[in-house]
């Protein structure tokens, strides 16, 4: 098989396609011939040295997400799953022709989905309905507000609370990222001019009232306005800190409103847990991917030598939705 | 009926021992002559115009706790409810000889419990059981570290999970605390001799794994520990900020813990809420004060003319346990 491989920490210079041999399915795994895979921006940090593979997965092979077809089942999988078309998330090891992983995390992917637009799936939506909803219990009638609402996680996060019956509210830098999220249903676009005025902008959106749930891939700069736009007993929950770790934190404030704030990662879990996520996953979200209620966005593909141009797209913070890496 | 009143906000010198009309019970309330007032320390807070009392709840008369016999109901109220040992948690005014409130909210004082004893109980133990157990989920097996261990809250916290069989380790700044603690129980006693030693104690105690859940009064001072010494999928929970309100949080290390930080009050809860707690607590707490595997600390009794020294010693921060006015 071919896989795309970190050299050695640094820049997007640094990936490069070679030969490996194809990995065999040990026990309770499948394997899986990999058609698209998803370009994340945490794929950008461990190229950097700055977010190394948990253990058990490869270390030199980036890629946190994939669609492809079974091919090969170890022991203590029934070999019904060969033929069948699958997406899921990896450790590690998605930036290949060729991965295996555990059998339960993996999900079907539904017939009218193709295998490019199934790459653009696992992280984005797992992510999203992970945090939002089976976290933080998003519910109807609520309102999500999301940063960053023009990434991956973002253009999912809008689709599936407008699925669930909640209301939404975006922000972006980008004028024309806010237009393309309206467009997959997001109610109120807010431009986030600078890192405190759409807190002003939230609160009228919502009549002083202030949102339920926060889905947050900023950080640092937008605490401050986070926690003057939650409601009472809102839940603000940090995917990502793009814009920034740290930040100053008002505790009496967090008191006052009975407010949560906590921080997810899907790549390090046990399996377990990524076990259950992906079978939630799939009962629910993969009926709405499956009626189109819910769609992912890919911007662009790229073929396997192109995996540099993709990780310099990202880098440079004008994407709309995600990346693939297609496998001819 | 008396009742100790604010005068002007200010020091301990603005409480004042007054005759008020007795307050009649509307629909759904009971009336409760009291025995006890629990002093708190967010009734310094009101004293000095700082935490006013929410709608519907007595403005100038303190006092966040009860302990009493109920003597009157109103309409559709059980008149069975006449002659009940109670105690409970209100908005505002349990400094008072009689007081009003939500029969829905009152939990039963059990036999062998003083009702003095009693007035200790509903801020220190409902908080903590509310905050630690129905909140923050602290299950069997698991660490819980309480800062402000010789606190009302600390001191019901260490049994509370001693009775669930959840280990403990305590922080306070006073040796002598910390005795004390150990002889409710507490497992690991450390003495915080400043922000930020405490918590490599901590971490050896643990032997490196990190606590399950915090129940921390003192805030920001300790957040920088407190998000060092958290165990993967960590919950941290703030009930007081007595140390001081806003800190510098790291956004990164939330998310690579999976962690969770919420704030809570009880005084601000809607009825149906404080009715839930009530409930939950009257079946689970309520038997472990019966048969004495939790018991309230009371460090002092006080008359109600004596109710500016209560606040005094309050302030000077050296008592374990409760403080409780008693109405002869």
């Amino acid at each position: 098989m071919r896989a795309i491989v970190i050299e050695r920490p640094g820049g997007p210079e640094v990936l490069r396609l070679v030969e490996r041999p194809d990995p065999a399915a040990a026990a309770g795994e499948v394997r899986v011939r990999v058609h698209g895979s998803g370009v994340n921006r945490a794929d950008l940090l461990q190229r950097m040295g700055r977010y190394p593979a948990p253990p058990g997965w490869p270390p030199d092979v980036p890629g946190l997400e994939y669609a492809g077809v079974v091919d090969a089942v170890g022991d203590r999988v029934d070999p019904g799953w060969v033929g069948r078309r699958v997406m899921g998330i990896v450790g590690g090891g998605g930036y290949a022709e060729a991965l295996v992983t555990p059998a339960s995390t993996v999900v079907p992917v539904p017939d009218g989905l193709s295998l490019v637009d199934a790459a653009a799936v696992p992280e984005a939506f797992m992510t999203a309905y992970d945090a939002a909803v089976l976290q933080m219990d998003l519910s109807a009638g609520e309102t999500l507000l999301v940063h960053a609402v023009g990434s991956g996680v973002g253009t999912a996060a809008v689709q599936i609370a407008r699925a669930l019956g909640a209301r939404t509210i975006g922000t972006s830098r980008t004028p024309e990222k806010l237009r393309r999220a309206e467009a997959l249903g997001l109610e109120h676009a807010v431009h986030a001019r600078d890192a405190s005025g759409w807190a002003e902008r939230v609160r009228d959106v919502t009549e002083g009232r202030g949102v339920d749930v926060i889905l947050d891939l900023v950080g640092g700069p937008y605490l401050e306005g986070n926690q003057a736009v939650l409601a009472p007993g809102g839940r603000h929950v940090v995917v990502g800190v793009t814009g920034g770790r740290t930040a100053t934190i008002d505790l009496r404030a967090l008191m006052a409103r009975r407010a949560t704030l906590r921080g997810t990662v899907l790549r390090a879990r046990p399996t377990a847990e990524k076990a259950a996520l992906a079978e939630a996953f799939a009962r629910t979200v993969v009926p709405w991917l499956a009626d189109g209620r819910v769609r992912p966005v890919v911007e662009r593909t790229f073929a396997p030598e192109e995996a540099a141009r993709a990780h310099r797209l990202m880098e440079a913070n004008r994407t709309f939705g995600k990346l693939v890496i297609v496998w001819p």
